[in-house]
């Protein structure tokens, strides 16, 4: 038998800042031949103008989405009865602020409530729930600590920062 | 001198599962009093059908427009000169798949190319980023291992699962 298989799924994206706050973001998925087009922005309060979403709002939908894509992406190859799905989250991040100086980013946790209307019981409902999970990259990506790194452009190029 | 303070940056959502691969997202940010729907989907070659951007999409419009964000935010509170921004993202997972086992999510990382037209040397650019990248929620929850919780509903109760 054949070992397994890595296939790479890879976005592109470039944003641009506009107005006070907003960004305009084209996400691209290239093998796939789709892209997309986002905004993002604040409220008043923090700076912005409210012409779209803040950027947490996109990723606790995109969280959602993508645990709910796998529960049904799943229950086709496993054989599970599945007439309805909704998912309840919460996502708490922490803004620590000492004195003056920029506030800090901490993270507290995500929580998913997960109901399926199916004919199955609750055993087969949690090893769906728990292929899902394996299979979702979004929870992937923040249940492990992954790279995220940077570069800033120079006068003399690129340089790692 | 206080200590530092600690302040809740708290979403919440309600997901539902429609259509074949279609998910109906409402996002609310209690302490600002807003809220956003958004919607995910497929392309047919994944089971979907193409109504709205992927799960993946929104994180990484997500994950630019909160770096961004900061970046601007910053930038006012230190004293640099930013007169345009613009983040090029690259964000690569990993979907392996073992014979016909429902496959399972790696995450290879993100990376921020970043373009910031300012007067001011690449010092203080370096500076302004390197605060952004410690303010920005999405960054920490992605470069830290996260708690990421599941609750199944049953004829019982929830469940943790």
């Amino acid at each position: 038998m054949a070992g397994p298989k890595r296939m790479d799924v890879s976005f592109t994206a470039r944003a641009t800042a506009v107005g006070r706050m907003r960004n305009e973001i084209a996400v691209d998925w290239p093998a796939m031949g789709q892209s997309w087009t986002f905004a993002t922005d604040e409220a008043p309060a923090l700076g912005g103008e409210d012409t779209a979403p803040p950027p947490l709002a996109l990723i606790v939908a995109g969280l959602a989405g993508c645990l709910m894509t796998n529960i049904r992406m799943f229950a086709r190859k496993m054989g599970v009865d599945l007439r309805g799905l909704s998912v309840d989250v919460r996502a708490d991040w922490v803004r620590i602020q000492t004195g003056t100086a920029p506030h800090v980013a901490d993270t507290a946790g995500f929580a998913l409530d997960v109901t399926m209307d199916s004919a199955q019981d609750t055993d087969a409902q949690r090893a769906l729930l728990d292929a899902a999970k394996a299979g979702c990259f979004v929870e992937h990506a923040l249940v492990n600590a992954v790279p995220v790194r940077h570069r800033l452009k120079t006068p003399q190029g690129w340089i790692d920062a």
